[in-house]
């Protein structure tokens, strides 16, 4: 049941004045429950609770925690159609999309509870006393990674389950022993309230310590310049814009203890288009990127914004194709009115450029907050002097750049920023000789494609969702699959320590049976 | 030899006309040669010629990187009597310190070598595809780590080899595949052109590409400050002040794409003395003590700076103790006049406070440089009010605080900044009752001791150097031992990659033989 309020541990809070309404972009009307506001005091609360729990919570053992994680799924599951209906007035995707981002988002939680069962991810290294070592006697060193300390998650727009509430960047931080503090989203403040009562009442089921999870409530900006500003916070994720996202950074690099913020910002992601390649299969690509394109209405941040090719006839074939066949595609509804806004701005704002030319654009009218895609074209040497056709334009649009040569198509990669992904389209050993061009790409990017869509971020170990800067803040860290535990811990050494007081991960029996580099080596065995 | 010029890649240039000259803090002297700060002109060229390399570089091999580490160590150690007497020279040093350091500098260069030559230190992961998954398809993902890109290294004042010119900063960035651009250390830029020598012509005995070291004279802040501005520079490690690092985080914090910046500064390393230990073997550990604070002339970033006790009788008597054992230990020669000269000031400053107490001091005088060492106490609620006894004095001098009780020792610990290190004194089985004391100092530092000094800094894989801030700007990361590479490295991912043009980390064949979690299981086997 939704009641507007926010969870401070356990506990519903809605001091506040300030409210709110989501909105249904479909029905494009105003979705009836009302959202109170966090206060500066309720905001405290869940701190210093957040900060309490972790004294406990950070030393629970992993097979109770994945205990959480997996009650986590199953409540969330407990909430069926309640959540699928509640995420869809809420932001307009169909219900195929809810219930695979319901899927999505339990296979994360599950995925974490089955890493820390087995428990290796901690890094065990231990390096056994030498107490006869010349010229001086080796002391017993062993180290771990442990969690940071209470984390603020920021809900993404574009996925109210998987990358909000109960996501990826919870998901990872409650597994690695921090508690979290959701900043809700405000556009499916709703979805997150059910969300955040599956995970108040998983705590509960299974014993975690009351803060350990906290749900806030906010419209504007202030609650989370709050969290972020506050002392006791000690790690930020975010997913959204660029603009946001470098808001939260300078407000963390300027606090007295700097902290690490991860946001997964935007992204253009470079398609290469290699002559070969369009000469024999330029149709297909040209329908399966007009496909992408608008896949979930263009608001994934690995949708392919970008388009590069060297100028030729096929090239311009593949131009006539995609557009023919996307302005075949049904115009879909947005997330909210305000993302519609932006989208139609900046799609003209690329469009009025000099020397861009826009090849497709659904011109016949649509119903509110429905998009029209397009598809514009601009000559290599006018994409490299105007920096603003490098900014990405959130929705079904891309950009196709026609080089003159392979060396203005290398310039252009080298100049682009970061991004979260690069596709190379090839034929078979046509890619080979073009390895500038790959290395070229492999330095500005996070993943590279060969002969894919960007579109589609499969969670697994091999994953890295995450690049070079702006695509993320720090791209030494990946948001999707298991390694996105590591963004909340840090290694400890022990030095000398009384093997019974030591973790179970670093005691000589290894009770956990956990892999742990032992004398540099990689062994299950005991000590 | 040495002829007081940069390194630019493997060419000597001294364009500028800003110079200096290294001082000898034992003789009160000059050293002779004089050394040219590098112009505005030969730090672009550094820059530029790094970031070429970096694109040779992060191609090559491992064995290959291996090869040219150890070259470097050969070459350092060929340098023989010439780079010990610069080195002690240069610091004040003893020679059985410039040998041991010398060792220690061989050392971590030979074992980043071992770890690139077995390879697995990249993290493969391979999830192979699953064309028949349902619903959908799963693609091929392979990740590796790479490295990020040209790496800005400070030298450090108090290691003038193994935190400086070829340290571990250079050694795991070198290791990782990042070319290194070292700023110089004004005080020992003597012993930093030799080492700069060795490893230009191991670069160049190798084959590696010319510009994959630099080393930049510089006396001021300058030649710094525009290093780590420059777009093409991509990380940073330092080991020094709070200020200068803080300096160098705001200043990457501030750029267009920010950058890690790995600073390892201040610390006063938390002693806790628990009553049984200290009424069963006080005596024994003031005497530990006394040496441990005197070590290096209390030059040491693990420096027993802050000592914490239950006030009783048995610790009177250990504060009596130290004081008398501390006076018999023969003053030493600090690095430098103005280190002299900031320890003299810090110290005062400390001795000065309202009901600080000065339990030792040698007064006697002594020669130019040389430090008189000192013990000072202080009631618990005086040092939880007064924030100025809670910083760093650089040099042989102790803080010892005598608490209530032990929740107000508790509280003091909680209170701390961030350190590198945190000890206990226990009796066997007394640690086990001071739980609150433990978790309270375990979330203060980054390395906790039982029963020792933290002084000495194990070249180890269970090592963690670094801690919460003020010790280190990213607790996340050691700066000693093999996970030191892991600063100067991103995940990278490709998606359905031809296996012939894959790095030879990830091809189906496994040619490294290197350990690789496929499909989410350990193992050295091929696909």
């Amino acid at each position: 049941m939704i009641t507007g309020k926010n969870y401070i541990g356990n506990s519903l809070s809605a001091n506040g004045n300030t409210t709110y309404k989501t909105f249904n972009p479909k029905t494009n009307t105003e979705n009836e429950h009302i959202y109170t506001e966090a206060t500066s005091e309720e905001i405290l609360m869940a701190v210093d609770l957040a900060s309490e729990a972790f004294n406990t919570y950070r030393t629970i053992s992993g097979v109770k925690k994945a205990t959480f994680l997996n009650t986590i799924a199953d409540e969330i599951l407990a909430l069926d159609d309640t959540l699928i209906q509640t995420y869809m007035s809420e932001s307009g995707l169909p219900e195929g999309r809810a219930k695979g981002e319901r899927g999505r988002t339990i296979g994360q939680l599950r995925t974490f509870a089955k890493l820390l069962e087995e428990g290796s991810w901690v890094e065990a290294r231990i390096d056994p006393a030498q107490p006869n070592r010349e010229p001086n006697p080796r002391v017993d060193l062993r180290k771990m990674l442990v969690p940071i300390g209470p984390i603020v998650v920021f809900g993404a727009s574009n996925f109210p389950l998987a990358f909000s509430t109960a996501g990826g960047d919870t998901a990872s931080a409650l597994a690695s022993g921090c508690p979290v503090i959701v900043k809700s989203h405000p556009m499916h403040a709703g979805t997150g309230e059910l969300v955040a009562s599956a995970i108040a009442k998983a705590a509960q089921k299974t014993g975690m310590p009351n803060g350990v999870f906290s749900n806030l409530n906010s419209s504007g900006i202030e609650v989370g310049q709050e969290l972020v500003s506050h002392q006791k916070i000690k790690g930020v994720g975010f997913t959204g814009s660029i603009r946001g996202g470098r808001a939260l950074l300078d407000l963390a690099a300027k606090r007295k203890e700097p902290i690490p913020v991860f946001a997964e910002m935007g992204s253009i992601n470079p398609v290469v288009l290699l002559p070969k390649a369009l000469e024999t299969k330029g149709k297909s690509w040209a329908k399966t990127y007009a496909s992408s394109i608008t896949l979930g209405t263009g608001q994934f941040c690995t949708n392919p914004g970008l388009i590069l090719g060297i100028k030729s006839d096929a090239l311009t074939k593949f131009i006539e194709t995609v557009s023919a066949e996307i302005i075949q595609i049904k115009p879909q509804c947005m997330l909210h009115p305000n993302i519609h806004k932006a989208y139609t701005t900046n799609k003209s704002i690329v469009r009025s450029q000099k020397n861009v030319k826009t090849v497709a654009n659904i011109e016949s009218a649509v119903a509110d907050n429905y998009a029209q895609q397009a598809v514009a074209s601009v000559d290599g040497k006018t994409f490299l002097q105007n920096s603003s056709l490098h900014e990405e334009v959130f929705g079904p649009f891309s950009l196709v750049v026609q080089c003159e040569n392979s060396d203005e198509l290398e310039e252009i990669i080298a100049n682009l920023e970061g991004q979260l992904t690069g596709t190379i389209i090839s034929e078979e050993n046509e890619v080979a000789t073009y390895q500038h061009i790959v290395n070229a790409l492999s330095q500005r990017v996070g993943r590279i494609l060969f002969n894919g869509v960007p579109t589609g971020v499969e969670v697994a170990p091999a994953m890295l969702h995450g690049g070079p800067y702006p695509a993320s803040t720090d791209s030494r860290f990946t948001a999707v699959g298991r390694d996105a535990i590591k963004r909340w811990v840090r290694p400890f050494s022990y030095q000398d320590w009384p093997n019974e007081l030591l973790p179970d991960e670093l005691k000589n029996e290894n009770p956990l049976q956990i892999i742990r580099l032992v004398n540099n080596q990689e062994t299950k065995e005991a000590l």
